[in-house]
């Protein structure tokens, strides 16, 4: 599996990155140091000494810049090298690639492509932690696993009966009906309903609207809302009027980083609607949540296991699949042009 | 090394079976699922979902069937995918391997090559564990190395005095002598005398005699009576009568299955005969083969370690090496008549 | 990296060494067996029995030999086979690799080259432990990093101002200042002042001299000598004559074999000169070069990952590294030549 370069993946949380402490990651197997400066920006720079190797996340924190605690050298934000202790020459290849990095909703976003393609809108609209429409809850997860199993496992809800009966109450209606896909320009809208189901919380049976929308690289931004048993075909069983009044109504945001080829980390916020939600409800939301995902991460995890016991194995899609078909067609298509793009003589 | 695939392996004990309840195992490094159906059947598949690749083992027993709990696929016995939740097509790719399995003598056989060649009649002749004739004690290890260097180890009775000096009583006359190996159609037999020896229980001395045949892929039959000493002789060294009066008389079964090229699962039985013999007796006689099988454990895991940091270093085989000789003599012989086979044209 | 062969390695402590106890190492991805004789004679083979390639340290010594305790084969001092159990005729395939071995300065020093070429004066020229001038504490560090990457980190003590400014106390006018380099025929020696430092113990600030030898293959000796701030300047900034008198000398050798391609022993000595010093003096030193180097060990084991992570990364050497430039070119010759030597017809 080859991944995206030219997109902007979750390296951290923002309220997890203290100023002056260096925090070290893998992001598509490259070893980077994300650290916010004094004055409070976040920088990204590769991890790795231009020097001898030595990862720069054991540095020092020194105003703007970064120093390496092996011989002393000092990194800027851009990566270039503005110190060698005992040396006035400072040699172009001293520089450090540096990643771009934004700050947004809650999390700390690494541009791991060409500089020149570099766009801020390609950022995922999400809402963020503390943007005040929810209250949401704030989990993170670490997987033995490659991050595109766990993008698949979001693109196909049809689990939810199998993986999360208890958890989630999920029954296999899941399985058995199957949502509306819709390509988006970088990625798959998936649309349904799921009628007459338990409830999360409580007892009382409700017909469930959950539309996401799942992004490259690896983004879902989830909308759950229920109303009594009924109402979906009241709505035509099509996207419920924005001003319809709901019994519960929850959103979800999930960032999957592939840290190298075989591992990932899990990024998630979940939680009620600010409307008469609460810090308690939302923090039952979260329980919940890490309760579901880790049986996904024991199914994951084992699958992935048994695909490296199995070389020439080949998945066998069904209808359930419709979206994972969509995504990886879509990044397909992204990466093979990154290819092509890397190929062309420079204008 | 390359193991023979048109053989029975023991994948598990019957007794830990339990209907409902699906087993992963590792055979050949085939990941397999072994379950018992409600009927009381015992099936064995890969344990790898069409669909998705995820562990069937993960799975629920439905009845006869295992439901992979993922997605919600259906497999039967026969490794037929019966239901795909959502879908009426059942692709013909959706079915997974079934592996022929056949329970008999206390454990669970199971079926790695083409289904055309199964034959029932090559499970070796054991005596199981709740077949009266002795009291047997039940054992299983898990080692870090080769299946085979278990196989040469039991193949190789000369170890006894160097590596079971205090646990087996075994003396180095284990080493100095050399038992007579027969080649069977299938194995190799081996029948010694060894004189004078100190008893693995009690004190008194006696002539001992071991047979054992070794059989492919990789299980020990050994039978050991010990007789007054002087006896071998009157004997004139060869077999004892069957209705000579002995002191103690035991019996072990051990099947040695290559889990993965560097993985092996041993599984054996130990005890007394049950003329005489008692419950303590057997779990005395467990005692001591875990004892020894420890012993053993030890050398071959290291000395698999060492054949890990050796890349090219050969063995030299000595005279105490024949039925090591002969036993892989024979496999080559069957794994070159495996892979010839495969290469001609069907009739 | 390769490793130069034909140069003794240090395998262990002679006072860790008891007789008749064999000690698995490897050295340069070498199993051995080192173990000391009845008569005190000390001996390295090959850990690897020619039968079955079973540890030979897992063997018993008898005398002069040690028997391997898999099958019973007993091997001399030389590597010839005396004894095969059982069997009158030993092969001449039974023999196992011995290696030249010298106890000396409190170190057992293996040869694992050419035996032709073996040479005792290659044994650098260290004060060893038990030998008076110094009162020595000894210590020893496993890394799961690569052998050279300690000594390049020892051929460059810029770093002492970043690793070590607590344990050592060290300023960052280590990496401001450069030592003199001077090649040996099979080293590097490096000179310094250090000027208005302050101590290791206590709080008078001195003039620190530094000299030390590295030498091949990757053994440091190292000598301190402090004075009154001052003398530095005194002595004309070189060399300060033997008789001067000092506030602190201290003396150090330290020896780094790679046991295998990723991973090394560290072993040292360290402490303060015999007159004027005390055993407590010398635990202190010794504790302090425990806290030190495992500053180091945090540092070279983070570079030796991000090494394994960074495909294709160069270092870039600066003005600091001239040191490690001399030494590795050094032992590229040395390496080269042992190659061509091989391709040598022989005379």
């Amino acid at each position: 599996m080859t991944y995206i370069r030219n997109a902007w993946y979750v390296g951290s949380w923002s309220h997890k990155l203290e100023a002056g402490v260096p925090l070290a990651v893998q992001i598509l197997n490259d070893p980077v140091v994300i650290f916010r400066t004094q004055s409070g920006k976040v920088v990204a720079l590769a991890d790795r000494c231009s020097h001898r190797l030595a990862p720069l996340s054991l540095g020092r924190c020194e105003g703007e810049s970064i120093r390496c605690m092996y011989h002393g050298l000092k990194f800027e934000g851009d990566g270039s090298c503005s110190e060698i202790p005992g040396q006035d020459l400072i040699p172009a290849n001293s520089r450090v690639r540096s990643y771009p990095v934004i700050e947004r909703h809650g999390w700390i976003w690494v541009w791991m492509g060409d500089t020149d393609a570099v766009d801020e809108e390609l950022i995922p609209p999400i809402i963020g932690p503390d943007e005040g429409t929810y209250l949401l809850g704030k989990g993170d997860i670490d997987y033995q696993a490659q991050a595109y199993l766990i993008w698949d496992n979001l693109l196909d809800f049809s689990h939810l009966g199998y993986v999360h009966p208890t958890s989630f109450n999920s029954t296999e209606t899941w399985g058995e009906t199957r949502p509306v896909f819709t390509p988006l320009p970088l990625g798959v809208r998936a649309d349904r309903w799921v009628l007459d189901q338990p409830p999360l919380f409580g007892d009382q049976r409700s017909d469930q609207w959950f539309t996401y929308d799942f992004l490259v690289p690896g983004i879902l931004i989830l909308t759950t809302k229920t109303f009594p048993v009924g109402k979906a075909e009241e709505f035509g069983m099509t996207t419920p009027p924005d001003d319809a009044a709901w019994i519960q109504n929850s959103y979800s945001a999930h960032a999957i980083t592939p840290l190298t080829d075989g591992t990932a980390r899990y990024f998630f916020t979940f939680g009620p609607h600010a409307d008469g939600g609460t810090e308690a409800g939302r923090d039952a939301f979260l329980e919940l949540a890490f309760t579901a995902f880790a049986e996904d991460q024991t199914f994951i995890e084992a699958q992935s296991r048994i695909i490296a016991q199995s070389p020439g194995a080949q998945i066998m899609p069904t209808s359930a699949d419709k979206g994972i078909t969509l995504f990886h067609r879509l990044t397909d298509k992204m990466i093979k042009a990154e290819r092509e793009s890397k190929l062309e003589p420079a204008a």
